[in-house]
């Protein structure tokens, strides 16, 4: 079944041989232009969740860990003359620990990684090819919110609801909605509040997400990327056998789709259901980090 | 005279008490939608320099350094079901290491932070007020670029040049600019790109930047941002006596300016000299670090 | 009470104004050659408990983390001439994590830290005065073990259980031990094993540990060192009403005293016990950190 | 010629097909017992260089760097009851930077490492075989100081000076020392003195260092681990053609030899000088990093 799934998304050599950019290809200066015409109330919506040792969403991790924040200077102890003193910090910051994007290195599937490279151009030494960086210039465009605990009256999907691109079609129908090419999807599940709220109990377990039968949907409709609030993006379980992160495995790897995980969107989701508009210009810059597998991201929508 | 120019700038309790975002409060929704309806050709330029360790900006610094980045797992060894690799990576990042804003606890004077709090609340836990986190859903609005080397047909300023008021003016005019409440300004000195093309030699020595007499500029067209391509933003060496990075001490301290620096301005400099436009949208989210002094920051300028 | 004690045991002053390594004082080149006299069978153990990102003593800890070990470069990617590769590694390491030496740095009481220096000494530039860096050359002499579950014949004294000097009396006497000037005292409380064996749930709750009542005892004996197999060396619940740590507190900052705290005893108890002898030579040499408030250490005892 | 070296001192399965302690194999009780007799001055010299951030050795490196410290926590804001303060203190600790040792997993040549294993067990998460934790407890015995500036009447031996088993056989006789199996050899060329009086310049560039030479007679003689004051242990430039670290690539993957850098011999070789004695105990005890490729070592050396 994913080897069909894979024969009909697949994008390896779509933008050339060199392309290390995937989906990002869809978006025109023409479609950030018409983004930024959507911005009318002038209000800024931030999606970064805090990076914070102690609260953070890897809390309750079974890996990964929440960014470690040293100050390496106080003001008292780095002093200038005329009373003058300066701070400086520095922070261990795992790359995919917080709101963050994948870059297109982040996942290999048999062996290879978006547009057929060895997974081996991953090395010790940072991504080869298709890192964090290539990107880092790239993600503006069409927002959508498809907000899902607004449509259906509740706190948050449940554990183990697979999305369906029904789902999508209705959700974004019910908003006056039509997909364009080279829009920004942003996925609300309601289930990062929900687990926040309880001291991110559950965060990493089973979640709501989307399920496989969005890929082709995301493929037909030419979606740059797509990002959730929750941990992984995809349903857990998995909704396909014998496969781990089996849509990032298809989305990431094939169809070389940017992914972005942990988006914060309970203020979007109040803002856009005070002005009935799920539509807004959404900059969310990548770090360039060079080589890197992904990177944090506060991204903005304005509306 | 300090004294003299701190008494004109002074916005401790301009707005209320608890203040912790200063010349932010200028940018308003009028502005920021103002702003993206600059956004015409639907040009993204990216302002962040890559963050590597190797051949960053701090290469030539006496005290910071670059960013270090490590591959935490790869593909190879974090291996799911079905042949699914998995890479993450984790960085330890300087918070003032590349392009960056600075927050209002980076830097205190006479023992005292932005809104006359004591720069003991800048503690080994992280800045208890003034941090990073505060402004971190701000940062948008109008950008404009003063592009002195493009203006003037040189290379780069000349080390210790200090911008005046009068060569903003000058500059900002002849594009047929008029500053106004809220805007972010960023100001070009080719600094930069003559520095990296050595290798960063001399990027931390004497430079140009903006004297002292730019705050009173600064201070009454209510600037809401300023940043430059260089390490310190102000020029070097100082323009006042007896006094370390007095443009600093007052503008974060009393005014409570955010500054930026290490800004990439090269590609943006050629795409304002291709469409003769020197305003834009300027998206900059700084990362929402909880007690963070500073963040890196991917600006993107949207034309 | 406490300020008795004080009074009783302090050593400011005692080896000078400028000391920075107080009972180390203690350790003299006769005990030394003592000391090494008593290896025999040529047995070395090790008393170092693994730098284990996931199964380390911090795993339960509610604000310190394990050590992260980070694979920097592997053979593959640092290749040289001749198909020779090279492989590095780097490690976030807290320096109270793991094994470890506290420093004369690590705890102040009433604004003080030993030799009466103002706690404002240790700095976000490190420990000004007192640092492990002091002491890095001057530990090793004459090691004792006082095994408390072996001589009880239970698995570990209970949480809370507060040794006392009588305890110490009768445990040493018991093995012919005559405590000396200069000597290095480690306690077994079987509480280590006891907690791994449960993956360390419990290891930093109430624990069993010395009690405010060992104080004088150390000091007559003119201890260099003491170290134990739990997380805090001293019992917990404190024993002293209104004061955190008061082990810690008077020990370090009033008698500066050398404290050890995760010495895994497990395998030299097993060798004392064979060989019925419960003093050896003990080396156990800090890391040199310039300004370190702590060292990990692996410890030899030598037998 | 690297063959028929390799050839004449492989001891790939010499000590079991599990082994991976290497020529650590020839350290026996009766060994350690013989060099804990030799300790009769009592006296303590530790041969760990500081781990400091502005001066370490790395400070001319081309690609390591010296460690980094932070200050976790001061004790102003650590507070428990009555007015006590802990600080705490993170390091990152490159395990190359610094006095160390070398694991067996350090080097591959051929894609083996030591044992006829597959460089390939060296991974992302670490050192699956060979690791410095394999070690940890064994490394302690006879220490032996062969000091060439001493012995030569120069202040240190010569950038590209390969030190032959000429050399170490005169030097050693000189002394009246013969080598015994698993003795520990360290080997002052007086480079690291020389070099850190000039902040380090030049200290990882051409260098004195064992030459080839010397692989045979460390062979015969069961040396259990050697170490010099230099970066790089071996000669440079190396003394083979078209193979990098070509002493490392034999030492360490064929023989399984313990190598050590960055040994500070100043202190001792006053002390050996002084006392007329090239021989004492030596214990030089790894951290037992799980996985680790290397780890920092303060060795002592108690004569």
């Amino acid at each position: 079944m994913i080897d069909d799934l894979i024969a009909r998304v697949n994008n390896w050599g779509r933008w050339g041989d060199g392309d290390q950019i995937g989906t990002l290809n869809y978006i025109t200066p023409v479609a950030v232009a018409a983004a930024a015409a959507l911005v009318s109330r002038g209000v800024i919506v931030a999606l970064g969740e805090p990076l914070d040792h102690k609260n953070g969403p890897q809390k309750t991790a079974p890996r990964r860990y929440n960014p470690i924040h040293f100050i390496d200077e106080l003001p008292v102890d780095n002093r200038l003359p005329g009373e003058v003193g300066v701070a400086d910090d520095v922070m261990l910051l795992p790359l995919q620990a917080t709101s963050q994007w994948d870059s297109l290195a982040h996942v290999s599937f048999r062996g290879r990684i978006y547009g057929d490279h060895s997974e081996t151009m991953v090395t010790s030494h940072g991504a080869q090819i298709n890192g964090i960086r290539e990107i880092a210039g790239k993600v503006a465009g069409r927002g959508l919110l498809a907000d899902f605990p607004q449509e259906l009256g509740v706190d948050h999907l449940d554990e183990g609801y697979a999305i369906t691109a029904d789902d999508l079609d209705r959700n974004l129908a019910a908003r006056g909605i039509t997909p364009r090419s080279g829009d920004l999807l942003l996925v609300r599940t309601g289930f990062m509040q929900h687990c926040r709220a309880r001291d991110w109990e559950g965060y990493h377990g089973d979640m709501p997400g989307l399920g496989l039968s969005t890929i082709d949907w995301l493929h037909d409709h030419e979606i740059a990327a797509v990002a959730t609030d929750t941990a992984s993006l995809e349903v857990k379980p998995f909704d396909a056998e014998g496969i781990g992160v089996p849509f990032h495995a298809v989305a990431i790897v094939h169809m070389g789709l940017l992914l972005g995980e942990i988006f914060d969107l309970e203020e979007l989701s109040r803002e856009c259901a005070a002005d009935g508009t799920y539509e807004f210009l959404l900059v969310a810059p990548p770090l360039p980090v060079t080589g890197g597998i992904g990177s944090p991201v506060n991204a903005y929508a304005l509306k």
